[in-house]
């Protein structure tokens, strides 16, 4: 046993190595990388994934965690959470043959570039037959994968959200479709002016990155373990909790995308920085699910940074900073206008209320194109439907509409219904916080520590050595339940 | 013999692939990377430099270096090039004890870090112990390395300028003496007053980045394969001609800090951005040596950067940039205050005319060092002395005297002279390259492409194809010979 444990620990460390060498890697492309050898990296690259490969597919190591698997149940908890999570990333190199699994991964370095022009030309037929051929990977992947227990789409949702089923997303979206199809209706339907301050004035960059600065500070976003920089998109990118980067994106003629986009990666960069540095040399160093990280996100981003109990602490010093372009504007204003709700049609612009709207779109139509109830070639179509039957407002274009998410082209299914999990899991987590301690309190008294460190103790302490359902059991005392966050949404836009 | 071949290239690939990764790395930790990461990513480090080790020594492509250096005269040249190199590369892995040179890595892991805080208290003492050791190691390395053609000191200086011996550096060295030392007095004894506005005004950063921007473009810096970024000390760092990052500082009381680094720097990374392609998968992708390397960065930075043409061409549009800070400030004022020369005592901050010498020093305690004729303990002492003979004037402490270098620390020994030899092969190559056009007009006339490719067909392209000693007799027809230095810098400094 021991031997076999030494086995693994040892090759834990090596990957460990290459992995953050390739996120470096990764980092850089996204940030520095010059586009003229952009060749040249995929070269290098594919000499070091083989590589990885190598050590991944290596027989001793594989006897290994073979044997662990097999005996799991005498692990200890943190090394049975490895075991089981390796043996589960591994099964599609097990079972796929490589030449299949080599084509593939090459389809999928190219077709995001594709997505991206179909998507500059309003072009979906352009994009047709690659979301085909991945539709096709996809149902074999799901063949490849599936056990007596898990079948069909919850092969794939499974990845994203560990033991999340097509049967709790349906009762979770039919919750959605029923209370908050109607309220976004009629809360959207009357809109009141907003200060033209807010919406026509320019606000200066030196001035917009000295407030995010000063965020970063409130927030209590450990530079001494993290980064902040400026990207084309914003996110956030980690390999330890030891140096978590996130990147913003400053726009001259909106004070709020910078702002709320830091936020947002703020709470993605606490959360791994709070994670228990002893689990460094494991594969568990890192956010839990792609659910429970969102929740973190925009807890932050919209619960805490969208609140007027926060701009009650704040308001003064950006209007300090933006003495002539805020001039006049009042806190009410500036809440308004941080909290207006409209139907629209792109989904990363939409606002907290219409926002899982967005996604039930997605998710419906993933559902049907895995269980082969619908054809890639009729997506469009059925996209144009559910948006106006979800969010009230009908695509003209493909642009805006089928095409403007990345995902798919990246053989991303089953990871959208995550980001309106995690919205959900954000309002139950808040309140569970609010009775230990008035969070609202904390907000307006500039306390953010006091989140920060609750949250630590009861989420990101633990990594991904708990489970999201066993999370949300510690942290809120129940299991996952949609009514905090209808409540939540429903209160807030009422007012 | 193909099979020896094969396996050698192989294995040059993958190593090229590592070599790329660790590259990224340095540059990541150079810039984006957070302080309190250090420890985890040494820890990473540590691990992928074991994993190159077990490359590097794996007894297969060991074999295959062994016979293809036995047999090189059967190989093409550029193969022959590659052999030579790699074999030169792993000689003391092969003779040093693995323990013995574990222990050395180790004490240079150290060393910078308490050379920096000796120079911080301005101790020598602190740091002898360091220098003791490390010249012992130095004295071991040139044991182990030593052929009956190549001994002592000289096995050093052949690691950082291939085939230059203290011969050659002697009356190298030697000439500057006789004819430098006494010009030098003379030259900065009578001091004009400079201009007041050059000396005593801000110069806001916006506006320095925007002309160094500008300068990208003069000196064609191509960004497209290419990077120019902030760092705290300007430095080039490049592992393709496709990807080449260099970094300037900006110093907001000094309108030239940042404009001579990043020239000085563009020389570097022009040199790497003009080598031939389709070396990339060789280990000769790269300059010929460091003094060919210093020659570039230093014809840019000196003797283009800071000519009269030059400043004829590009004068007004700094004074546009800068348009209350140079206002009234005239062209001749401005070519003056940065051609000033004045005997001083730190070599970084050194003006074209004294630096030779600050290196002379360094040069005389290397090789007394190494042939043990003088101990570390008395180097303090020496170093003030022959400041004070060569240069002209007498450190008072050791912090900006003999603690001001890192090199010695690194364990860097033969590496300073190549300072030197760069700005005499620069007079000798522009000297042979103003036989084939008017390089004062290309200067002025802003074609600065014509200099550019010119180099990259006489030396660029080659990359370490060829030695510094076939480059020079092929860019300039002849043997290097300093009088084309002593003769620019008398001109220049006459005038």
């Amino acid at each position: 046993m021991q031997t076999y444990i030494d086995t693994y620990k040892n090759m834990r460390k090596r990957l460990n190595a290459y992995g953050y060498a390739m996120w470096v890697l990764e980092w850089d492309l996204e940030t520095d990388h010059p586009t003229g050898a952009v060749d040249y990296r995929a070269e290098q690259i594919e000499v070091l994934s083989n590589e990885i490969y190598a050590l991944e597919t290596d027989k001793k190591y594989n006897k290994a965690i073979d044997y662990l698997y097999e005996n799991i149940d005498k692990l200890d908890d943190l090394l049975k959470r490895e075991i089981k999570k390796v043996q589960k990333e591994l099964r599609l190199i097990k079972k796929m043959p490589k030449e299949e699994y080599i084509d593939y991964q090459v389809l999928l370095s190219k077709s995001t570039s594709i997505w991206s022009k179909a998507r500059e030309n309003d072009d979906f037929e352009m994009f047709l037959p690659i979301l085909e051929k991945i539709v096709a990977y996809q149902r074999k992947i799901v063949r490849y994968l599936q056990t007596p227990e898990l079948k069909g789409y919850d092969v794939l949702l499974d990845l994203y959200e560990e033991g999340m089923t097509t049967k709790e997303y349906d009762v979770f979206f039919e919750d959605l479709r029923n209370e908050l199809v109607p309220f976004v209706l009629t809360a959207t339907s009357g809109k009141k002016p907003l200060s033209r301050k807010l919406t026509k004035n320019l606000f200066p960059l030196y001035k917009q990155k000295q407030f995010n600065m000063y965020l970063t500070d409130v927030f209590k976003f450990d530079l001494t373990h993290g980064v902040l920089r400026t990207s084309a998109h914003p996110f956030t990118s980690n390999f330890s909790s030891f140096d978590v980067r996130i990147t913003t994106r400053y726009i001259e003629n909106s004070i709020e995308s910078a702002i709320f986009s830091t936020i947002h990666e703020m709470g993605h960069g606490i959360y791994e920085q709070n994670i228990n540095p002893e689990l460094k040399d494991t594969n568990l160093a890192t956010g839990s699910s792609m659910g429970i990280h969102e929740s973190q996100s925009r807890m932050y981003e919209n619960m805490i940074g969208r609140s007027y109990a926060f701009w009650e602490a704040h308001f003064d010093h950006l209007k300090e900073i933006f003495d002539k372009e805020l001039k006049n504007v009042t806190l009410l204003e500036f809440y308004q206008y941080i909290n207006r709700a409209e139907r629209s049609l792109v989904r990363t612009e939409a606002d907290e209320l219409t926002y899982p709207l967005h996604i039930m779109v997605r998710y419906e139509i993933e559902k049907l194109l895995i269980s082969g109830k619908l054809k890639a070639k009729d997506v469009a179509k059925r996209w144009k439907r559910l948006y106006q039957q979800y969010v009230g407002v009908r695509p003209k274009d493909d642009k805006d509409g089928v095409l403007q998410d990345i995902h798919w082209a990246a053989g991303s299914f089953g990871y959208f219904p995550t980001y309106a999990l995690g919205s959900a899991y954000a309002a139950q987590i808040y309140y569970a916080m609010n009775k230990d301690f008035n969070v609202e309190n904390a907000i307006s008294d500039n306390k953010i520590e006091k989140i920060n460190a609750w949250l630590k103790e009861h989420i990101h302490q633990y990594g991904q050595s708990k489970s999201p359902k066993e999370l949300m059991l510690l942290a809120t005392g129940e299991p996952f339940n949609s009514k905090y966050y209808i409540e939540y949404l429903k209160r807030k836009f009422s007012s």
